[in-house]
C-alpha cells in the first residue's frame, strides 16, 4: 500500500478494498418475489465491507448509496487507483464514520449496474441480457435485497444506516421495514417521496434515453449504446444536484475560450463544457437502463403511502431508530421543508430526533463533498448511539 | 366577427387581426450585418398592428415576445380559431394594454419560425432552407430588425416596450441601443444576463436536439424532423417555467390512472404526462433549429458587458426611459434577486423606475397567465407616462 494511500488529501484511507459478491434465489423455485409481484432470480449483490465487526457485532453501519453510486464507499481497490471510493471523505480511520470503530457494509443497489443485478445483467432463461424485460424494482425491493445480505453475513442488527438522497429513501425504508434491526438512521438530503419538480426532471431524464433511437426498447447491449440520450439524461440530473448559487460561483458566466463567443453550436460557456463532460464521462460507466430503472424506483418510492396509509405519523410509528436528518439550504432537489416535515412527523411519534440544516451553497451534492459540520454531526451521533446502545 | 370572440373568458377581444410581413435587405449589396459580423439578407418579419395609431404617433406600444412565441399577441386569425393570440389576456379593448387607446406592434423575432427569417427559411443564395448556416443572431440582432420595421412603418417613438423573459432582454436592449426612441419600458421576468443556471438549462436542451440523429447538423427540412430530441428540450424547458409549489399544487404526486403504477416505464404520474404532452404539441409548431439559435442569443445577451464594460450602471446610463421592473416569486429562471440588481443599478442612474415582485406560485410562466395584479400595474403605468409625455 502506498504512501499516497495511506495520507491522501482525504486524510488516512482505509486502504485497499475489495468488491465481493453474494447470488441467492438461485432456486427457480424459490426467486426473491418483488414488490410488483413479478419473480426475480438468481439475485447477485456487489458489496464492499470496511473496518472490523465486533465480537458482539454492535458495530454495524449500512451506507446506502444514491442513484449512480456502487459499492466502493472508500479506500482503493489498487495502490494505483487515481481516486478513492466516493464517500472517502466521511468514511475511514478517524473520520466521520471511523473504520478503527465501525464495521461498514456498503451494497451495490438492486438494479444497478455496478456488480449486482440489474437490466444489464443475463437473464439465465435466454442468455441474453435483461433489458426492459428485468422487472421494475422498487426502494423496498433494493432494502430486501440487503436484508438477504445481511442475514448471510450473520448480521442482525444495524448500529445506523445511513445514506442520501435515494440512499436516504433506503435508509428510511428499513427503520420502518425492520423496526428490530436498526438502531439509529441518518437520512441526509432526501425525502419521504418525491415532489412532482423530482420526477418531472427524472421524466425528462428518462425520455432523452429513451428518445435515443440506439436505446432500442431497452435492447442495445450487442450493439451501439444509447450514448447521447444518456449524457443528456446526466447533464439533467447533473442541474439538479447544483445550485443556482453553486453554478454562479463554480462558472458564472465565464467562457471557455477567453477571446469571444464561437457564433456556433459549440461550447461557449464553461457551464456548458462541464455539462458536456459530466455527460459523456457518464455513459462510460453507467448503463442507461439502469438509470430508468433506478429513477422509476425513486419516483415510486412512498413512505406515507406504502406504511402509513398515507400518512407520515403512521409510516414512522413503525420505528424505533433514532433518527439525525439532515437537509442542505440550497438543495433544491430534496428542499429543507421536505425534510422538516419529515422530523415533524417522527416527533409526532415520539422518535428520538435530531435535525440539522446545513447551510452549504452545494446545493444536493453538498452531502457528497467535504464537510467538517456534516462529519462532526454523523462522529457525534455515532458514538452517542453506540454509548447509548451498550446495554 | 362571432359573439364568442367578442366577448370570451379573456373579455372583450381586440378581435380579428391579420399577419403581416415587411421584407428588407432584399439587395445583397446592403445585407443586415449582425453583431457576429456576419451579414443576412433578405429579411423578412412577420408582424401584426392592434388598435390604432394616433395622428400624433404617440400611442405605440411594441410587445417582444419570448422563446417560442410569435407575432399573434391577441385575438384571432379567424372567427373560428379555438384560442386566441398568447397574451390576449393582456392586450385588447379595456385591458392592461388598451387597445382602445394604444397602438400595439408585435414582430416574430428573427431567428424565429413564426413567419420571420430563420433558419428554417430558404437561402436564396442555395435555394434551400438555411440550416445551420443561417448565421447565429443576437437580442440585439432582432432589435436592429425591429428598428427597421418601425422606420417602414413610420414610428420614430415607442411610447412604451414591453416583452418577458426573452422578450425582456429585447425590452432592455431597446432601451440603451435607441434612447431617443423608448419613452419607457416594462421588463417583466427577465435578466440582463442569464446565470450559469439559466445557460444549463438551455444547453442541456441544445444537446437534447442535437443528441437526435434526425436533427443531421440542422439539415432536416426535406426529411423526418428531429421530433424526439425537440420534444425533450421543450421539457427541459417546461421545467424551468413552472416551480416546485406550482408543480406541486398542479399536479403533485396524482397518478394518470387511478389504479396504481404500471411497473413499466408509462406515464405513470399526471406531471409525466403533462411533459410528454408539451413535448409533443410543441413539435408540431416550432422548429428545432429556431430553438437552438434563439436559444444561444439569450445565452449570449450581456447588457452590461455590452453596453457598459461591465457595468450595468454604465449601461443603463444610456437610456433615458422611465421603468417598471416586474419579477415574480417563485420565478427560479430569472430570480427577483436579478430584477433587483437591474432596478438598482437603474436608480444609480437616476432613472425613474418602478419595481414590482409580484407574489405568485407559477414560476416562470407567471407572466404570462391572468393577473389581475399585473394588468392594473400595467395599465397604470401607461396612462402615467402616456400622461407626461404630452409637452
Amino acid at each position: 500500500m502506498s504512501e499516497y494511500i495511506e495520507h491522501d488529501k482525504n486524510g488516512v484511507s482505509v486502504g485497499l478494498v475489495e468488491k465481493q459478491y453474494f447470488t441467492f434465489a438461485e432456486d427457480p423455485h424459490h426467486p426473491l418475489v418483488l414488490e410488483s409481484g413479478a419473480s426475480l432470480g438468481p439475485v447477485t449483490l456487489a458489496y464492499e465491507i470496511f473496518g472490523k465487526l465486533s465480537p458482539e457485532k454492535d458495530n454495524v453501519i449500512l451506507v446506502l448509496h444514491a442513484l449512480s453510486g456502487d459499492s466502493h464507499v472508500a479506500g482503493y481497490y489498487h495502490a494505483d487507483d487515481s481516486k478513492p471510493g466516493w464517500w472517502d471523505i466521511m468514511v475511514g480511520p478517524g473520520k466521520g464514520i471511523d473504520t478503527d470503530t465501525y464495521f461498514v457494509i456498503c451494497a451495490n443497489i438492486l438494479g444497478s449496474c455496478m456488480g449486482s443485478t440489474g437490466p444489464a445483467s443475463v437473464d439465465p432463461k435466454t442468455g441474453r441480457p435483461y433489458g426492459l424485460s428485468f422487472p421494475l424494482v422498487t426502494i423496498g425491493d433494493m432494502v430486501e435485497a440487503q436484508r438477504i445480505l445481511l442475514d448471510h453475513l450473520g448480521i442482525d442488527k444495524i448500529l445506523c444506516a445511513v445514506g442520501g438522497s435515494i440512499g436516504g429513501m433506503q435508509v428510511l425504508e428499513w427503520c420502518v421495514r425492520y423496526p428490530d434491526r436498526v438502531v439509529s438512521a441518518i437520512p441526509l438530503a432526501t425525502t419521504t417521496r418525491h415532489s412532482a419538480l423530482a420526477i418531472a426532471f427524472n421524466e425528462v431524464a428518462r425520455q432523452a434515453i429513451m428518445a435515443d433511437p440506439d436505446w432500442n426498447s431497452g435492447d442495445y447491449y450487442t450493439g451501439k449504446k444509447p450514448v447521447h440520450g444518456l449524457a443528456v439524461a446526466r447533464m439533467v440530473g447533473h442541474i439538479t444536484y447544483l445550485s443556482d448559487e453553486s453554478m454562479r460561483l463554480k462558472f458564472g458566466r465565464r467562457l471557455q475560450n477567453k477571446a469571444d463567443f464561437s457564433f456556433n453550436f459549440d461550447a461557449d460557456f464553461q457551464v456548458e463544457s462541464y455539462l458536456r463532460y459530466q455527460g459523456n464521462k457518464f455513459v462510460e460507466r453507467f448503463d442507461a437502463n439502469s438509470f430508468l430503472y433506478i429513477t422509476k424506483a425513486a419516483d415510486y418510492y412512498d413512505l406515507e403511502k406504502q406504511h402509513g396509509d398515507g400518512s407520515a405519523v403512521a409510516a414512522f410509528s413503525k420505528t424505533r431508530a433514532k433518527f439525525l436528518v439532515v437537509s442542505f439550504t440550497s438543495d433544491w432537489l430534496y428542499p429543507t421543508y421536505q425534510s422538516r416535515s419529515v422530523v415533524k412527523a417522527m416527533k409526532k411519534t415520539g422518535l428520538d430526533v435530531s435535525f440539522c440544516e446545513i447551510e452549504s451553497q452545494w446545493g444536493h451534492d453538498a452531502f457528497l463533498l467535504p464537510n467538517e459540520r456534516l462529519s462532526a454531526l454523523v462522529k457525534g451521533f455515532l458514538e452517542r448511539v453506540r454509548r447509548e446502545a451498550i446495554p
